[in-house]
């Protein structure tokens, strides 16, 4: 029986913009397990395996039900060992919880003031009433407002993957010569505004651009896939 | 026969700040390795080993010489494996690279807006007209213009640690219950400060300050038994 996840959708169900959620489809795909997605909007998230968890990414796997992204790919790397792993072993495990603080922190952060406004026009209305009351209280400021300003606040986002154009100095994936789930990590940050926004957020010839676009070719091209924002 | 390592000193050759070499002797530590070290004010890094290096650390061992922080790893790692790991395998090596790019661009940058008057003044009278030439050329302001302002720009270097914070939550070491190299590459820099400066970087209370301390433990007290500034 395959994987089923749960996985976030706009007011078009085949549009899957989730960070976390890409985190995980990319990590099911590098173990070459199948799974089968449920889209599921924000305000169904509380109806997913019986009320689990207030957020998606959630799988059910066998007779295991398991939330939040980090723990599922821990759980994925543990329950399906002789695949390929997503770590590379316990330091590789370790480093990683660093790269996805690094991302959940100093990326995503930065990030979401530039799409908020965009995600929630791709949501439906219901969504978007629950979806525009929370952000406002967490980002203390309207959707419009933040959407405004946008311009002002692209460089220090740009800023903020500066790591990794130092990185990919002397290598082309976090992993190394080919990817892991630190990768992966990154690359759903980056595919939540690739399917949500027309915002360009990248300067053409930037090397995360590059890597970013290598990492939508992987696994059969499943992130690029995903249709981009017109 | 040991290690030799030419390590940055002050004025006083006992004063050793260099971040870079910090990195170097705890992965000499870590790996078990003796070593001797060869004070080298700024000034006398082109009369090192042939001239090898614009900078240090650069070590010796039997017939190889090495030069920059992150080679020098990757050489003991790859000439002493037997000998505990510094970096957990190929994957966490490529982690470990992240690392070092995340703390070059985003953590020393702004610590040396901070302390970079307080290096100076710690340093020979020649080394003093070497290093405010090529910092002031490089950091555009003169270093008398930094320290009047680091007040200003203390936050934003406690902001760029968030993701030790964040990783802290989970894990004791970015290398997970015990350290690996990654995390010599963030004490160096914060043994930098410590060394040089009585410039108070971090609140008490901050997991980073705690985890900091843990370091200075490591390997028999290396860290610590280093004087911190009076």
């Amino acid at each position: 029986m395959p994987v089923i996840l749960y996985d976030l959708c706009g007011a078009d169900e085949f549009q899957r913009f989730s960070p976390y959620c890409w985190r995980v489809k990319m990590a099911l795909a590098h173990k070459g397990l199948g799974w089968e997605e449920r889209p599921t909007p924000f305000t169904k998230v509380r109806e997913v395996a019986g009320g689990i968890s207030a957020t998606v990414p959630v799988i059910e796997d066998a007779q295991h039900t398991i939330s939040d992204s980090w723990d599922i790919a821990t759980y994925l790397e543990d329950t399906y060992p002789d695949r390929p792993t997503l770590f590379g072993g316990e330091a590789g495990r370790a480093l990683s919880r660093f790269v996805e603080s690094w991302v959940n922190t100093s990326v995503n952060t930065k990030l979401v003031h530039l799409v908020v406004k965009d995600i929630h026009d791709i949501l439906s209305p219901p969504d978007q009433a629950y979806f525009r009351e929370t952000r406002e209280k967490r980002l203390g400021h309207t959707l419009e407002e933040l959407h405004e300003n946008r311009h002002e606040r692209l460089e220090a986002f740009r800023l903020s993957l500066q790591p990794m154009r130092q990185m990919l100095k002397s290598q082309a994936f976090i992993g190394g010569m080919s990817p892991l789930f630190a990768d992966y990590i990154l690359f759903g940050t980056l595919q939540w505004p690739r399917v949500a926004s027309n915002f360009r957020l990248l300067e053409a010839g930037d090397p995360v651009a590059d890597w970013f676009e290598r990492c939508l070719d992987l696994h059969n091209h499943l992130g690029r896939n995903q249709p981009a924002a017109a």
